[in-house]
């Protein structure tokens, strides 16, 4: 009997390996999903005592139908899994700017809606979240067709 | 005494509001942040129970001089904090895949140093992971010029 674990049988048709051009994107990634959340993140903190994702939470609220979201939706426009959604609403909370409401027939569903110190919040941090995404995202992205790497992100993201 | 709160002085040079293109791309960005590496890190662990981060964490090692890394610096190549590298490391120890090893001249500080186990399970992991990048984020990126977005990548990342 071999020592050798047992490979696993290929997949029918093996990917093509990375070109150079590819290889240098698929080894940036890690960094940039990593590190421009995190840069973002510190500017908004220091400037507004705000995090990127409590902002963008407090965003995507204030654009909703009469400024409410259910719990599983809001976590979805965010992005985040439904316990973050549920702790950064908590936070938010405890500061006034989100209220937790009962919604549905039932009564049992739970709405986040926007409180007016929540809104008031968000145009606060307006300014520095512009700030800080054109200062480590938009500002390097010069040569690039902004349209063609907006669908880009789009479908990778969906 | 007025109820408002006091409004901070404005940065010296309001930043530039988004264009439409601008702001898609920066719209579509928190997916990607979140949904790219859970999409990866998904197929992965499916296909050969190993994260995205333990596989990036077996790569570097198997690219360092020796094969290890102080825990600092594999934290710094991945993208991940110390803590996070810890984690993953004694999870890689655990399946004979890392050892941590005692290193600088008065023994206190620690490498991890990938085993000939770990390599085996690297390469074995390899196909998928090739395979995964190519489904969840090369195939979406036609029309761009990788060179320019891999030197924007690393721009933002830095």
């Amino acid at each position: 009997m071999s020592s050798a674990a047992p490979e696993p049988a290929p997949a029918a048709v093996p990917a093509r390996p990375l070109t150079a051009q590819e290889e240098a994107v698929v080894r940036a990634l890690p960094h940039l999903v990593h590190a421009l959340p995190r840069a973002v993140d510190g500017d908004m903190v220091r400037e507004r005592r705000l995090t990127l994702t409590e902002y963008l939470t407090l965003m995507h609220l204030s654009e909703a139908p009469d400024r409410r979201l259910r719990m599983g939706d809001l976590a979805g426009v965010c992005g985040i899994s439904l316990s973050g959604a549920t702790r950064v609403v908590h936070r938010l909370e405890s500061e006034g700017c989100v209220r937790r409401v009962r919604c549905g027939e039932d009564g049992r569903g739970r709405h986040a809606a926007l409180t007016d110190a929540g809104l008031a919040r968000l145009e606060s941090a307006w300014q520095a979240h512009l700030a800080a995404v054109r200062r480590h995202l938009l500002d390097h992205l010069a040569g690039l067709d902004l349209r063609t790497l907006a669908t880009a992100f789009q479908d990778i993201a969906t």
